[in-house]
C-alpha cells in the first residue's frame, strides 16, 4: 500500500486530511484539517512537508476558506477573505515556493471568476475554489505516476537500489518522484532491494523513506550516510535515485546535502545515477549550479538530537541544506514528460520545448 | 590543553582517575577508580574506550589487584589473585585486543619474576606489577608524540584538516594519533581549521574529536559525513587525516566506517588522504584488505537515538562498523617510526624491519 501523504474528503464542504509527519515512523495517525487554522499549525509544525505537499495542502485550505462564509456575502467579499487566508497559509513557511504559488494560483482563478461573474453567488465561488485546488492535486498526482513509469524501466531484477533523503510520496500529493519509480518497478512484479540512507541531519530517509517503503511491502534496509560508498564497493548498489529541489538550464542540480558525494560515489563504482524530479524543478533562468543559492541551516540540528547535547556546546558547525550534483555525473533525467539522458543545456532545453 | 584520558595518581599504592567519556560532551568529570571492580565497571559502560585507552587502563587495574593482598602473602598468591584480576577485567569486553594484550603482559611480567624470586616480599611484586603498568603507559605516551611529531609537516598554515571519528587524546593514554598530529602542528604555532565529521552512528567525531580540539584550542568545525564531499568539493579540505584499526600487509586500511568513501572523495578532489596509527596496527599475517573481517553491528543503532524512534521498527538496518581503504587512496601511514609514503608491500615490511 503506498501512503498517500493528504487527501480531501467530501466535497467542497468536506475536509483535508493528513498523515502527521511529526509521528512517523513510530505512529500512523491521520490529522483531520477542518479549517484554515489547522492547516496553519499542522504545516507550521511539519506534519506535511516536501514542496509538492505542503503546495497542494495549502491550495486545499484556500477551499477550507471559503466554508466560513456567509451565503449573503458577495464574490467579493468571498475573494477578500480568500486572499486575507492565503497571506496567513503563506506565513507559515514563508520560504516555500510551492506553498505560495498554490495560493496565488487558488486566488488569481477566484479573482478571475469574480471579475467575469460580478453577480455570481458566494456559493459558486467556494465550486470555483474547490475545483481549483482539486485540480492541482490531481497535477500533482498524475504528474509523480508518470514520472514512475517513465523511470521503471531503469530498475531490473534483482538490482541494489540506493535512495537518499525522501522523495516520495509523503512528500507529494501523489506517490511521489524518486520512490514513484520504485513503487511502478514494484507493481510490475520486479524484485529488487532497496538502500534507504538515513539522511542527517533530519534523517528523512530512515524516518520517511524507509517507513514508506515498508508500508509498500518494498524490500528496505536502512543505512548510515557514510556507509554507503562501502556498499558500492561491496557491488549492491546498481542504481542510485534521488528527487531534486532545483534543476539548473545545463543540468546542474540541487537536492538534499549529501546527493553530490553519492553521485561522486556512484561514477566511482559505476553505478548509474538518475534524478527523478518533475519538470517544474528546471530553472532554467539559472545557467549553472554555481548560481544556485545554497542554504545554510541552523547548527543546532547538529549540535543537539532529540534533546540531548551531541557535540560541544557553540562549537561551529558546517549545515548546508543542499548540495549540487554536478550534470556530468547525473546519468538521466526522468521527469513526466520522458528521459533527458546525459543531461545538457541543449538536450534539457528540447525536452522541455515539447 | 590536551586532556588526557586517564592518569594514575600517586606511587603504586595510588589510584587511576579516567575522564569518564559517557558524560562528554555536555559535562567533564574525573572518575576515580580505586579497585579493580570499579574499573571493570568503567570499562564495561565505556567511560574509557579506545583500543590503546582501554589497554593501559587495564594495565594499571592489574596493579589496582595488588592493593588488596596481605603483606604476608606469597608472590604465588599474589600473581594467582592477579590471574583472576585479569580474567575479571578481559570479560569487561572479551573482544578488545589491547586489553587481554595489557592483562596478559603485567601477568607474564609478574610469572617471570615470582620464579625469578621464589622468596620475594608481596611488597616487591607489587612495585614490579606497577613498573610494568606504568612501562605500557608510557610506550603509549611516547608512541603518540611520535607520531604527531613524525606527521605535522603535513599540515601548513592556512590549510583545512578532515578527520573522521576519534583518534585522539581520549582514545590513548598519551595525545592520540592523528589528533596527536593536529597537536603537534598547533604547538608549532601554526594555524589551520579541523572538520570533524560527526561520524554515525555513535557520533565520536562530534562527542570527542570536537571537544577535544576546542580543549586545544585549535579550531574546530562539526559537519555530518554526508557533507566531507561537498566541503572538498569547496576547496575547503587540503589535507585528510584518520586513525586505523588494523592494516593488512599491503597498506589497505580498516577504519572506522565511512573512512572509505572519505579516501575516494579525497582522491576525486585532489586532497592527501593520510593514515596516523602505531606500527602495532600493522597486521602483517593478513596480505590484502580482503582478508580483514568486518563486524556487523546491532541495527538498533540505526533505528533509536537516546531512547526515540528514528526508524521503522524491525526495518533491515547495514551497520558495519568498519570498512577498508585501499592502500592506493592513502598518500602516507604515519607511524611512531616515521613515514611510509604510497604504502605497499615492500615499503611496508622495510618500514616495519628498521
Amino acid at each position: 500500500m503506498i501512503v498517500k501523504a493528504l487527501r480531501w474528503q467530501g466535497d467542497a464542504d468536506g475536509h483535508l486530511e493528513l498523515v502527521d509527519q511529526c509521528l512517523l515512523p513510530g505512529k500512523f495517525e491521520r490529522l483531520r484539517c477542518e479549517d484554515v487554522e489547522s492547516l496553519y499549525q499542522a504545516i507550521r509544525r511539519l506534519a506535511v512537508r516536501g514542496a509538492p505537499a505542503i503546495g497542494v495542502a495549502a491550495g486545499f485550505g484556500m477551499a477550507l476558506a471559503m466554508q466560513n462564509l456567509d451565503k449573503a456575502d458577495s464574490p467579493g467579499q468571498g475573494v477578500e477573505a480568500l486572499c486575507r487566508a492565503g497571506q496567513y497559509l503563506k506565513s507559515s513557511r514563508p520560504t516555500a515556493v510551492n506553498l505560495a504559488w498554490a495560493v496565488d494560483r487558488v486566488a488569481a482563478k477566484a479573482q478571475r471568476f469574480t471579475a467575469d461573474n460580478p453577480q455570481a453567488a458566494i456559493e459558486q465561488l467556494k465550486q470555483v475554489v474547490f475545483a481549483e485546488a482539486s485540480q492541482i492535486c490531481t497535477e500533482d498526482e498524475r504528474m509523480c505516476l508518470a514520472i514512475g513509469r517513465n523511470g521503471r524501466e531503469f530498475i531490473l531484477d534483482g538490482m541494489g537500489v540506493l535512495t537518499h533523503c525522501n522523495a516520495g510520496a509523503l512528500a507529494t500529493a501523489g506517490q511521489g518522484t524518486a520512490l514513484s519509480v520504485m513503487f511502478e518497478a514494484h507493481k510490475q512484479g520486479k524484485r529488487f532491494r532497496v538502500f534507504a540512507d538515513e539522511t542527517r541531519p533530519l534523517l528523512q530517509g530512515a524516518r520517511l523513506t524507509a517507513w514508506e517503503l515498508q508500508q509498500a511491502g518494498i524490500d528496505v534496509t536502512i543505512l548510515c550516510d557514510n556507509m554507503a560508498g562501502w556498499l558500492m564497493k561491496q557491488g549492491k548498489v546498481d542504481i542510485v535515485i534521488t528527487g531534486a529541489d532545483r534543476i539548473a538550464a545545463n543540468g546542474d542540480a540541487a537536492n538534499k546535502i549529501g546527493t553530490y558525494s553519492l553521485s561522486v560515489l556512484a561514477r566511482r563504482h559505476g553505478a548509474a545515477f538518475y534524478i527523478a524530479a518533475p519538470s517544474s524543478t528546471f530553472d532554467l533562468s539559472i545557467k549553472s549550479g554555481d548560481e544556485i543559492p545554497i542554504e545554510q541551516r541552523d547548527g543546532d540540528e547538529l549540535r543537539y538530537f532529540n534533546g540531548r547535547q551531541t557535540a560541544p556546546e557553540n562549537v561551529s558547525a558546517y549545515n548546508p541544506a543542499f548540495d549540487v550534483t554536478p550534470a556530468e555525473n547525473i546519468t538521466a533525467v526522468i521527469t513526466e514528460h520522458g528521459i533527458i539522458e546525459k543531461p545538457d543545456t541543449a538536450r534539457i532545453a528540447a525536452h522541455l520545448a515539447r
